[in-house]
């Protein structure tokens, strides 16, 4: 398999943008797909500040395009967008997989791997989290606070690139990567902080700190219950229950008057991670008759505000 | 009995301040405790906007004190604090009454009349419900956008003043009153109203509107089915539930964009009327079993918010 020297960047956002530039500076041939930051990446490139030292990814060391169209068939596409936008992805994506491409999707919650397999076929998707604290500050500007692990993995076999190959072959490029063997329970660990800490910080619009004392915390932790009772319903089973939240609330506690991502979408009257965050993992929930009676009341919640 | 001439009012703001004003215009000897408008009042007197035709209380018409010590024994004390202050009223209220005093208290909930029961006698205490729009502009200044209603009762027998004499005497001094043979009924069925209109706006931070589509609309309806099992519990029926459910639901719709009293407490950093209107039904509900779901998630909330 040859070695991945030609990657895309669909959702050239905080995420997305930051990574990509990581593989630029590297020597990757990355291109990226830009739309109303079009313009200004362009022309003046991306600016990166980061705790490891800023840097600058010029003009002439990238691609920017305003459409899949004009982008060359990569060895890799990482797509970082919001699940907000999943409805879009197969058109996105499906124009540029080739024999050997990979389609790695950095995303929270559920469904966006789903689509992906559904639009391109499973043997090119690879499902990813992130693990990263990035803002965008303007256009091809980025903020990157710390942190930026990606863990990924699939369900699939005779994937097109390797798991293992592909992290090999993003470690080279720069990027902080771990191919998991069990990427599906990663994937509920991570439900198991963003669906009280995302959920009730957009339905109620507090940080996270106000949540961490009773009676707040209660709702926290019965959340993260029912979030592991509904893994739990899939065969992924969380032993210790009691460590894991305190741990969680210990790392969460770090973070100050954090206020997530969507309650900052809610804020900014942007659409919310609603269905990838809330209502998917409740649909499994009410699938395998797994009583979740926060979860549900947090759902309607934010779809409430979302409208 | 004596007619009621010497009213004192404890709880001198939007709505005692109203009633107060209405019966020192009718002749009653009014006297109002006041704190921080005490001098503007004592000074310029009052200004009251109202549809019925705007009017002033001037200083000669009325009394101001900044203490309770002052005040002559009334033949009614009408309070109207909020429900956060219930833990002060018994030293305000108790130097106030006198053998044939009796006290209305007008407040939202449960909790108020219990407190002054306990302080005063049960006797003295007569528990109303307010339905009125009225809002403090400035230090004796009221705005009274509509309605005005008083629905008050006892469950005991051998009031010091029967409730139907009071309320002929009240709508001798230009109030809008009537005596309820079931106010224990009609408080539930506020609670109907506020537990999920100021519970869900307070804890989401939305105005009423928002949470008449789905999915709000089906945690409201949820709230209310909770908020009548519990007044079941205590042998208060609703029948033709759907009916009143409905009409409750039209009678929001044409309020419009409206943001309930406690919503506007959390967004200006006032105390909650928590205990008042969640947290004591709540342990209604848990003391005779009810399930109440959504109302201990919502409960959880609004503490999360007020602390």
């Amino acid at each position: 398999m040859a070695s991945i020297r030609r990657v895309a960047v669909v959702g050239s956002g905080a995420v997305g943008g930051y990574y990509g530039c990581l593989m630029a500076r590297a020597g990757a041939e990355v291109h990226f797909l830009l739309r109303s930051d079009y313009d200004a990446v362009a022309r003046d490139g991306w600016q990166v500040k980061t705790p490891g030292g800023d840097f600058v990814v010029r003009p002439g060391q990238f691609h920017a395009h305003r459409s899949v169209e004009t982008i060359p068939t990569p060895d890799l596409v990482l797509v970082a967008t919001k699940a907000t936008s999943n409805a879009a992805l197969p058109a996105l994506v499906r124009p540029l997989v080739g024999a050997d491409t990979a389609v790695l999707i950095v995303q929270n919650g559920l469904g966006g791997a789903e689509v992906l397999e559904e639009a391109v076929g499973a043997r090119h998707v690879l499902t990813g989290l992130s693990f990263i604290c990035s803002n965008r500050v303007g256009p091809g500007k980025i903020d990157h606070i710390g942190f930026g692990l990606i863990r990924f993995g699939t369900a699939c076999t005779g994937s097109v690139r390797a798991p293992q190959d592909v992290a090999r072959e993003l470690t080279a490029l720069g990027l902080e990567v771990i191919a998991s063997p069990d990427i599906a329970r990663e994937r509920w660990a991570k439900l198991m902080w963003n669906v009280p800490f995302n959920g009730l910080g957009a339905a109620m619009d507090v940080s996270v700190d106000r949540l961490l004392v009773e009676p707040g915390l209660a709702l926290v932790t019965r959340l993260m219950h029912e979030v592991m009772d509904t893994a739990g319903a899939l065969g992924i089973r969380f032993d210790h229950r009691e460590q894991i939240i305190a741990a969680q609330i210990e790392k969460t506690a770090r973070m100050g008057p954090y206020r997530t991502s969507m309650q900052l979408d809610r804020r900014e009257g942007r659409p919310l991670e609603r269905e990838a965050i809330l209502s998917r993992p409740l649909a499994v929930a009410k699938q395998h008759g797994v009583a979740t009676p926060v979860m549900e009341v947090v759902d309607a919640m934010v779809g409430a505000i979302a409208r």
